[in-house]
């Protein structure tokens, strides 16, 4: 394996796909298939998550209605096993609450032309924090 | 290589040890020794820098006087090369500048019993963003 040097590119349509699938409620079921179901690892807001079927209880039981979200920035870097790191930087509002910065991180790892999320760390930035 | 158990404490010492060279102008050259000469990658502010050279040209460039900084969260992940993805979520004030909330993403690998950063990516997360 080597460097992929499509990563902006894999960057950038990983992210559309992602919140395209998480920003609808009707498919957001279908982020299973992002993640693998032994390896995959999340830590959102801090809690320690392995394997899909655990990722998936806890993005299933978020309790907004409706989401709504801007993307400030992606930041990409190609990984030396084919895989991608993405940084993403953006602002989300949940049902009528105030918007609120959040940060995501991902690392894409290859399998059979394609990739699931291997990593997935994700944090809200507290307005205190800015 | 396998799981790194100890990526929180490898997380946290981590973080501690590179501000504390980062956040001093006398020894913010060291930080070259946690770069590799070819393969680690930065992205400082969505500009991509490869190597310990470009890396420090850029750190080195950077033109405050005094910098303080407050960590909000440290989130580490361990990955199956040995390797251990860290997220810190902080607030860094230079010279007399308002405190401004930043994201820094490392990822350590393992070389030789010790690690370097292979990959680093470094925002600002501007106010109009929170």
């Amino acid at each position: 394996m080597s460097l992929n040097l499509q990563y902006e590119a894999i960057g950038k349509g990983f992210v559309q796909q992602y919140y395209a699938l998480f920003d609808d409620p009707v498919q957001r079921p279908n982020l299973a298939n992002m993640y693998n179901v032994e390896s995959s690892f999340m830590t959102f807001e801090g809690t320690q998550l392995q394997g899909s079927v655990k990722i998936m209880e806890k993005l299933l039981s978020l309790s907004f209605q409706k989401i709504s979200r801007a993307i400030t920035a992606i930041d990409s870097q190609p990984m030396f096993d084919g895989g991608v790191i993405i940084n993403v930087l953006g602002r989300l509002q949940t049902d009528e609450d105030i918007p609120q910065a959040y940060i995501q991180t991902f690392i894409l790892k290859p399998i059979e032309g394609s990739f699931f999320v291997q990593h997935d760390i994700f944090r809200l930035v507290l307005h205190n924090t800015a």
